[in-house]
């Protein structure tokens, strides 16, 4: 897939999770003021993704939307589920997938109950994205979040783009907004613009430097009693410990009866989405990363 | 109603909301091991009360259950909803309300985002209660919430009891479990259940002193604009600040444009569940409290 050098059409997505109201209400007011992310050498497209669990402030009616843009899927004769049906559509809205005429980058807006601050989690490592990256984390409590994904399997929504970044920004207990989430996003996407802006224009130089990468390495579930369910919680001391090193023995789950359940790998591990609500049903506790430094 | 000095039936209540965990995997704990939670003096009864709910994780399917118990609505002849259904099932088991029958105390396991540590919220004010809730009150980050409420009226759960203790623990994000919460949750219930064997063998005391009241008085919504949709949230000033002293000209809102509305009140208020999810539907950002210092 051949690349342009000059990006023509950018997409943001709010509501792809209905409960996930911090890209929900910042589409909903850049809708209301279109020219605050206009810019003039490229098309911005806005789109509240998936507007009956928005309406009903559920992440999802039937089925998760955000598992639903795998090309099996997109492909399927069937429409199993009115998620299924609504990937198609945003597929020809933003893509279609793997196409040329595919969004160039599509940014799409989550927030996480997790501690993960603003997270960039990325699939594709091209000259662009890794300098918009670095750009970006000039900001305060950005973390960059390598998911290593086969674009065609992907089932994420912004698998859709030829170049793909999801903000996710906690913690924040879904159904709420909090302030402190809602005004960095907003200028984390508004940076983001101004970047796409200028490197269409010829001006933008990615700045070569050292940036801490958190790499998708495994999930790691809740301990289960014989009947599946879970039995223990997050150990207080991993709670809100996002990105914070997870040494050989440290503690990990607490039983309901109090016991601790350490963790017994033999390498020292980031862990990120602790504890994210809607991942209990996803049987993930939370995800392992390994870090690395890498120059951008 | 008469009183029996002997309390008989002690009912505790998980998953009145299906989403709120502490109160679910703690009936879900003790129904594996009755005995902590037997007391030779009276019966305990464990129920899960929104079992579709619960299933499903969410505060309720169709209507929430706990709007459900007014007479009114008890008595109705129509069933609108399989929450209505659900509550008049929970009134023969743990009430009926108003009758002779009914439990003597019913404690509802409830959890929020606001930050309010572990609230008892109560309407009945006789000696047997408030000798509870002093007793309980020797506990680290318990806050007492009076809601005057007639019982014929009341929509809550355990106004089917004689006497009804709401338990609302946060802050917690729905839909999640954190052991901060859960092991002083589970302590609070196992302490509550001593006092009652305790006073029906006479020995307890209700300890005369002074304690801090929270009295609702009113519930405040988010500002909105002419569609209805809130068009701001709550300021980082007050976020996470229930019980705290909520003075005049002091923030309450930021608009999604970045500026702050005060509260435009003469007298100091003490807000509570600040910022709680579920109230967003329900229009209440707040609710605002009065103080008053009471000798139990």
């Amino acid at each position: 897939m051949a690349l342009n050098k000059i990006f023509k059409k950018v997409s943001i997505v709010g509501g792809t999770h209905g409960n996930e109201l911090t890209g929900i209400f910042l589409v909903k007011k850049w809708l209301k003021n279109i020219e605050s992310i206009s810019r003039p050498s490229f098309d911005t497209k806005l789109i509240l993704a998936n507007v009956e669990a928005i309406d009903a402030c559920r992440r999802y009616i039937e089925t998760d939307l955000n598992r639903c843009f795998s090309n099996e899927l997109l492909n399927s004769s069937q429409n199993n589920s009115l998620e299924e049906r609504r990937a198609k559509e945003i597929n020809t809205i933003l893509g279609p997938k793997g196409s040329e005429s595919a969004s160039d980058i599509i940014l799409d807006l989550h927030n996480t109950t997790a501690n993960m601050d603003i997270t960039l989690i990325y699939s594709q490592k091209d000259a662009f994205t890794l300098g918009l990256l670095s750009f970006l984390s000039s900001e305060p409590l950005v973390k960059l979040y390598y998911m290593p994904e086969a674009v065609d399997d992907s089932p994420y929504l912004p698998s859709v783009g030829k170049r793909d970044i999801c903000i996710e920004v906690g913690a924040q207990p879904h159904g709420t907004l909090l302030p402190d989430k809602f005004f960095p996003t907003e200028k984390l996407v508004i940076n983001a613009l101004d970047y796409i802006e200028s490197h269409n224009n010829g001006n933008s130089k990615p700045i070569l430097r050292e940036l801490s990468v958190y790499t998708h390495h495994y999930n790691v579930d809740y301990p289960r009693d014989e009947s599946g369910q879970i039995n223990a919680m997050i150990h207080p001391e991993l709670q809100g410990s996002d990105y914070m090193p997870l040494h050989p023995n440290a503690p990990m789950f607490i039983t309901f009866d109090g016991e601790s359940i350490n963790y017994d790998g033999k390498e020292t591990v980031y862990p990120v989405f602790i504890n994210e609500k809607a991942y209990y049903e996803k049987q993930i506790a939370f995800s392992v990363t390994t870090k690395t430094i890498e120059r951008f």
